[in-house]
């Protein structure tokens, strides 16, 4: 995300004075029930879909975790590029290649 | 996200021949199996949580979120521009201020 | 769920002094987490699943469920058939069968 | 949940047909789904919660579990005792008494 639509979701929030409701635990189930709803798109099909209702909800998953990210003071690269070494490390290419295992039965 | 952190994410995904599994749908039920797992961080105690583990789990939220973007050939910044109008209509500020209240019950 | 397993349940949070945790909100994270530690039995494959993952995970949906329904008083008979009321309204057979819609879009 | 209701819960599916989208995964997915909206109930505020909200979504949570177990033919019971037996041994009381820890941190 860019500046602008991070600085418009920060406004968003402090036009309706939002901020109170934003413990961190609180945005963390935000995170679960938007994912949810992303989910809901695929619920009984997992092949036809409503793009735009698919991405609504994907951008509530995006703004949510922006949301999250803004009252940990995180930033988005620095904290994937952590997990990406990590992934990285624990995925060795020649071990995960083709597979759709978790790290510990690989 | 900047363009470097989102190559980095494709990458690890071409080099272990993963987009087979990435599904749309399938995705999807990684955007939650993830969120749940950033909540987890938060299941028993709102307030003292881990960090480490919340960055942890909240950039696999991220990097999940990414590869369905990526998948469905959808841009961040777009689509959560595009659901921000909506919010911004959605919830009026001298009606949504300071009430954590879902728009049909403002 | 018969008696004797539902005292199991309790019992088993008593012995450990768990009680103290058991607010009705961690409980529904709870429900949550052990939700998707189920759904990820079918993140990557639809078809082909592990059944003893299955039972384990969807058991410990019934014991986060049991959990709360035991901190809130009720009783599972009765708040299903209360629901299976207003789903049995909410989808009418003639206009319901063979559609997997909501019923707002019936 | 007695037979009475199990019955129901059965009759309701198959008066309209929708055994067909009763996949595995797709109602692995329901649960998930439907515990997000139970959560939903304390997004904001873990204290106060809309009583009949909380029944309702449980309920939904206990339905789509009992449309699984049906569909793997599995039993409460049965699963929530071998699962019982599992939480028993991974959790002592003398090691998890008055804590909220997972096991591999215990």
């Amino acid at each position: 995300m860019n500046q602008d639509t991070i600085s418009r979701i920060r406004k968003f929030s402090e036009d309706r004075d939002w901020d109170q409701f934003h413990a961190p635990a609180n945005l963390a189930k935000s995170v679960v029930i938007e994912a949810a709803e992303l989910l809901e798109c695929f619920q009984w099909d997992n092949d036809n879909y409503d793009l735009q209702s698919v991405k609504e909800e994907l951008a509530d998953v995006l703004i949510c975790s922006q949301q999250l990210l803004d009252k940990l003071g995180l930033d988005a690269d620095e904290i994937v590029n952590m997990k990406m070494s990590q992934n990285e490390a624990k995925y060795p290419i020649e071990k995960a290649k083709g597979k759709a295992l978790k790290y510990d039965q690989l």
